[in-house]
């Protein structure tokens, strides 16, 4: 499982004040949290205004790459923005996001294939967020198509097949589940990544749905996921999920992970 | 999910000395708090000499019925046993187990379809216990044939795929998962169950991955588990997989269930 923790995201007012004031301590601090806790990749969104987001960008990158060895998630939706922040990357960075929007999807593809960049594709085109597994997975094969003539190597394409809220549509946590496995089957090589609590909206216990959302992702062929590294029974279900799919050898990841006390 | 209870059962010593004292106040007393937990049958296994098991299982079963309005799961490896139970049962009871050893499929097939009982049918077989997902499906699809021959109805047969520890074997995991979705395909109509807690033996923190196993499983198609529904974060974890899958209209069990402190 590749984890991109999210924490450090300026729709957040806190992140954004920090981002604005330039609070190198606790932008740090943050990063170094959630790369102890296992994440992979920091997103950095900076959430500020179009014509200051690229600066805070690149502000926001050197400050999370001073502070840890890891690569960013540049999230930005504006191209700019992603522009600048992966001038100053060190490093493989992963783009956050594409999409099948026509206006989105080729100009993004080809700055990913300039910065040697990995990229995430949303299933979303000009007519809006799909509904069923089966258009989801038709967008993601044009996403992949796309990325094939643009030469992004596909093991550098990550598909988020946008999760829904189940309180507002019952059906959308099986129409996600069916998309996961119908991208990894069309997309062989690829990944498949996801920002996992919009499932949850409106709904009490986000953390119970959240992890099980998780876990039955997993069993479904998910191996990425935007996440919040620092919520330890979510890290405990990716490491589980490990466990029982086989991918950790002799279950050392998850026996290091229960003596370092990061299970529970 | 269908949920059977797995607190009664005689190879724990506490359970099997109340079956020869016939406590039937500890027995009751199980029963109803399993039945409050959402078990919807009670397994029953009283662990005690063949000689006496036959009259133990019929006092069992009498006295969970006497004491909850479910039906029970008759377990055990004695065919009397089974008979004797079936025999004073009330409403449509589960018979577990059968297999495909050549000596207890037929006679336990025929016993479930005289007493119009339903059926859990392991994957073993006299070669032994199967490793890999195709051998368990291919068991799985003979004992299908076998039960059509019968004329058990496929709907009221339970097929067990077996999970092994993933702490001695680590792709036991994957060989489970991939055996739910091949006996859905081969078996379409029919149901598979498991007993979860074999594939934590062994391994710290069991409860963490007991449930997300079980949460990966029900995203491949188990529908039924072996359980202890006294278990909280486990019963949460079925709950919160009727509402991922689509299977909790509005989310109104969810909602309840959170409401009546069920969920954690």
């Amino acid at each position: 499982m590749i984890i991109v923790g999210e924490r450090i995201n300026g729709t957040s007012r806190r992140i954004r004040e920090a981002v604005v004031s330039r609070n190198a301590e606790l932008i740090s601090d943050l990063a170094r949290r959630q790369a102890e806790a296992g994440a992979d990749y920091l997103d950095v969104n900076a959430g500020t205004d179009p014509e200051r987001e690229p600066d805070d960008m690149v502000w926001l990158v050197q400050t999370v790459q001073a502070a840890v060895d890891r690569p960013c998630c540049i999230d930005s939706p504006n191209f700019e923005s992603l522009r600048a922040g992966l001038r100053v990357h060190r490093g493989q960075a992963l783009v956050n996001s594409a999409s099948a929007e026509a206006a989105r999807l080729a100009p993004t593809l080809a700055l990913a294939v300039e910065y040697r960049a990995r990229l995430v594709g949303l299933t979303l085109d000009d007519t809006g967020l799909p509904k069923t597994a089966a258009q989801r997975v038709a967008i993601a094969t044009r996403i992949g198509e796309a990325a094939a003539a643009a030469r992004l190597p596909l093991c550098d394409l990550f598909i988020d097949p946008l999760a829904r809220a189940v309180a507002v549509e019952n059906d959308q946590g099986a129409a996600f589940l069916g998309a996961v496995e119908g991208i990894v089957a069309a997309l062989p090589g690829g990944h498949v990544i996801c920002g996992l609590s919009n499932i949850s909206f409106q709904m009490p216990l986000r953390p119970l749905l959240n992890r099980t959302f998780l876990a039955m992702a997993m069993a479904r062929g998910l191996d990425a996921a935007i996440l919040d590294p620092l919520d330890k029974s979510l890290m405990a279900t990716a490491c589980a999920g490990h466990v029982l799919l086989g991918q950790d050898e002799m279950c050392l990841g998850y026996i290091q992970a229960f003596r370092g006390g990061r299970l529970e």
